[in-house]
């Protein structure tokens, strides 16, 4: 059985959401998934009592006492508070009494997490988070969506290649196409970070990736690429400007459908139809993206998310372990360790 | 009579949607409008008469020998094809000619013009690109859409300044709210660029503005402030990711339409309604992006934009004359020349 330790005190509004996923996920009655509920022990109780359900071999509670707030300092995960639910959620991964981590925290405290209490997978200068999203065409990974902000051209230049081990891994593409986000397709754009990127992924070797250059924001959604190499800064930015967008355009929509009598019925004609259109937009239907480049699995939630967003988040750690993913993203960075890290820190030094 | 210097060569289609629109600008019969259309004389002459239309006092043509292309470094337009139907646009504003310079051709090389032909107005440490697009509660300017990508922290919250000048001329808002544009809105987000710059904003006086700190990518369609301060590479990602999500939204709308006979009628009777939520998406819609800092009126469209969106953009040029745009940003800029400008190049060096 798959062991997911979940945070109970992570999200904005922990630890509602979190029970309630975590009994759904129970009431799914699947033998090969167990849940560790980790926070104040009292409060889930009481919280699973309230909703009928009791800990059990497939949902077992682990106390801690103490909590990460969002606006806690990354580093007081590791160095102060010791046990909070997010750090005793690693510690549990790390002692192999759970095979990944799931939260709805701070998401720089768990990037503290996976680099301090895990470690980084050999060859990664530092990691970063892949976040996937549709397309017209197929689903799209992006990396860094938010682990670090001010980056240097060879993590940049790495970021593709974690998102196209993820690529290759989960969406069985053999040779994704990764392209480096900037303001326009010629060589002579982007910044003087994202230029030196670019020389290094040209230089790569290219057998398990096919780098195309340069991808316009426009190009995002289009599907021209498979992975999206980008900084934490941009990336965050991008996709909660894309979440914007459509959250907007929903509800200028229901707008325009509100008004005439005419669009109305259209409306009511045209419902379910847009209800899947709605459904592929909504982040909740994702759940949590991964962290890629430490040696075992996190995934890292919406602060926001509800229920249905935490137990995605919970069924997509178990298909991450079920495809491997922590060991195929090792196994493509692994192999030119000692040639493509160290020729990915060499090029940085001397670009 | 106000007339506008257009490039006719600018586009990627040039010149055929530029003498779309200058024609159909002509058609409209204003007395207050003329044209000068910038380029080689006997293509616009032929492309003219075509159309059944010919040169008089409101459509003057102005022979223009040579073109800037999109991968012409910016520098040629000032200092090698000083005969290109660019360049020769900006000279005519200079020397009165002309009231305003339209062009959907190489941004960059319109930056190095407005810069070095124009000069930039006192108090401006560098010209910003203001581009507005439609939010839920109203209209929202951004600047730097893609003028500058490697900026200093002084450079950035000046672009706050420039976007509420724009907003208080142009929206008739007194005191627009203004938001650095970040990965979360805690100080403890963003770069060291974005927290020295809203170190910089926090400490500016505001009593012609409001500084609301940083805001999230999520944020800026929801309405939240009038004028969005952000550096040129991340502008141009978010916008065209703004732009490529809402196309792609369409398009899966439309496949959800199709998707059963149920949805079809829907559709149909929906459909003057959805035209409407499209149009108010269109980038065609509004036209061109003045450039904000310089002491003339520039307007940078699309490089892909079709008539409609280059008839647009001669229009917006006329409101912003009617409202003398120039001035307004000259008048916010200049009580706090020595003051302000001075405060913030020291800003810069003393953080």
């Amino acid at each position: 059985m798959r062991r997911i330790a979940f945070d109970a005190m992570g999200g904005d509004h922990a630890p509602e959401p979190e029970l309630d996923a975590a009994v759904a996920v129970l009431r799914e009655g699947r033998k090969d998934l167990g849940i560790i509920l980790v926070g104040d022990e009292a409060q889930i109780r009481e919280g699973l009592s309230r909703r009928g359900a009791s800990p059990g071999p497939a949902l077992l509670v682990h106390h801690a006492p103490d909590v990460i707030r969002m606006q806690d300092h990354p580093s007081v995960a590791v160095k102060g508070k010791k046990q909070s639910s997010m750090r005793i959620g690693f510690d549990l991964v790390k002692a192999g009494e759970a095979h990944a981590m799931v939260s709805a925290g701070n998401s720089g405290a768990m990037l503290a997490c996976g680099l301090l209490v895990w470690k980084r997978l050999p060859g990664v200068i530092r990691p970063g988070i892949g976040t996937t999203f549709p397309t017209l065409e197929d689903d799209c990974v992006l990396c860094d969506m938010g682990a670090n902000v001010d980056v240097q051209p060879a993590m940049l230049a790495q970021f593709g290649l974690l998102g196209a081990a993820y690529a290759r891994t989960m969406q069985g593409k053999p040779r994704p196409r990764v392209g480096l986000l900037a303001n326009g397709e010629e060589e002579s754009k982007g910044t003087e970070l994202t230029r030196e990127a670019h020389a290094i992924l040209k230089r790569l070797p290219g057998d398990r990736h096919e780098y195309v250059g340069y991808i316009e924001g426009r190009d995002i959604f289009a599907g021209k690429v498979d992975a999206i190499a980008t900084d934490g800064f941009t990336g965050n930015i991008v996709l909660k400007t894309a979440e914007g967008a459509a959250q907007t355009m929903v509800e200028m929509l229901k707008r325009a459908f509100a008004s005439s009598p005419r669009a109305q019925v259209g409306y009511v004609l045209a419902k379910p139809a847009l209800q899947k259109f709605k459904r592929r937009l909504d982040y909740a239907e994702t759940g949590g993206a991964p962290l890629l480049g430490v040696d075992h699995l996190a995934l890292i939630c919406h602060g926001r998310s509800n229920a249905t967003a935490l137990k995605n988040a919970i069924h997509a750690a178990a298909r991450y372990l079920d495809k491997h993913l922590i060991d195929n993203v090792a196994e493509a960075l692994a192999p030119v360790d000692s040639g493509q890290s160290q020729k990915l820190r060499h090029m940085r030094a001397k670009p």
